[in-house]
């Protein structure tokens, strides 16, 4: 049997979880799109609000991060993904079900800083060989309720 | 006796804490004013910066939450408490002595997310059946110094 | 031999230097600046991007917060610098290497909150007698990229 979950402490799930997503933002606005696919689920699921259907799969997604720091190349910004305020549910099959606040902020070169989105981010972590990974986001923005 | 909080180690209480704020603000956001008032002691206490005395007890707690649910219901809002750079003071007789910043952040429908508010929140933290709860809440508003 | 850091697990680091950054801003932006500099090494560094060489020490250290607090208070403004979306890399020599995101919101009296600057902070943490301290900061802000 593998070890469940829910024999790891809370402490130890949560200092993990914050670490994660510190890593895997930090990939996204870095550029390092693939990089930021790997830390999904080879067949993982991304349904954030600007899209009709969901982005599926690792190649799917490291386009869609490539083609997103393409455009904020061209148009001279930075963008930040922050979480906050994260709870974490872990479930008997060993998965995380977390639902979190994300600010989306935008700077452009020699700009001003501006809170672009507030969303609400509910994703499933899963654990493979150790590593967590995102099997599952569904994002929904505040000014779209 | 009963188990004193500084046989908790250090990452336990931090992730206890934190995991609380992310619950308690969640439900808050959501209008689950009931919900939220129990994350109070039964004579929990709220000194908000807009109002004269503070709010004394479950009922009262939940009925204030009500009535901001309502009026941002209203106004087609939706509000975020965002708590951060936490400082935990564990105290000999197991509360929590809690320094926190909080951004407020407000977002119209189909709107721009402004921050709101900027303030610094003061909570005692007490343990009640293993859960944490806030036994009293002090704000302080930036923009009121 | 010294204990390692990598003794340590690492919900206890997390947990340590999330609490240890609290602290930290809280005596920044509370403009206790003698205070806040004692959380450097003797000889720490700090290279803002608003200076064209590094912050040495922690007489030079207290001064530049003296300084700042000075002008804030004269200016009537409020600063808070909030960390998030932690990484910590711990290394072999028990130094830790951090990166994160800073906001730094600025609320005039009377006045609404700005977020004024967004930056990426990179700190080396080392361990004194027990506490964290910083050895190295760089900072780098997202309009001049």
């Amino acid at each position: 049997m593998s070890v469940s979950t829910t024999s790891r402490s809370i402490e130890h799930i949560y200092a993990e979880v914050q670490q994660f997503y510190a890593r895997h933002m930090q990939l996204l606005d870095a550029g390092e799109a693939e990089e930021w696919a790997m830390t999904f689920t080879e067949d993982g699921v991304f349904a954030p609000p600007s899209l009709p259907e969901p982005i599926r799969g690792r190649a799917n997604l490291a386009a869609g991060a490539r083609k997103a720091a393409e455009e904020r190349a061209a148009a001279g910004e930075t963008h930040r993904h922050w979480q906050g305020m994260i709870a974490v549910d872990p479930r008997p099959d060993e998965s995380l079900h977390v639902t979190c606040y994300t600010q989306v902020l935008v700077t452009p070169r020699n700009g001003s800083t501006r809170l672009h989105l507030m969303c609400v981010c509910r994703d499933v972590l899963v654990r493979e060989n150790g590593r967590l990974l995102v099997r599952e986001r569904r994002v929904t923005r505040d000014d779209r309720p």
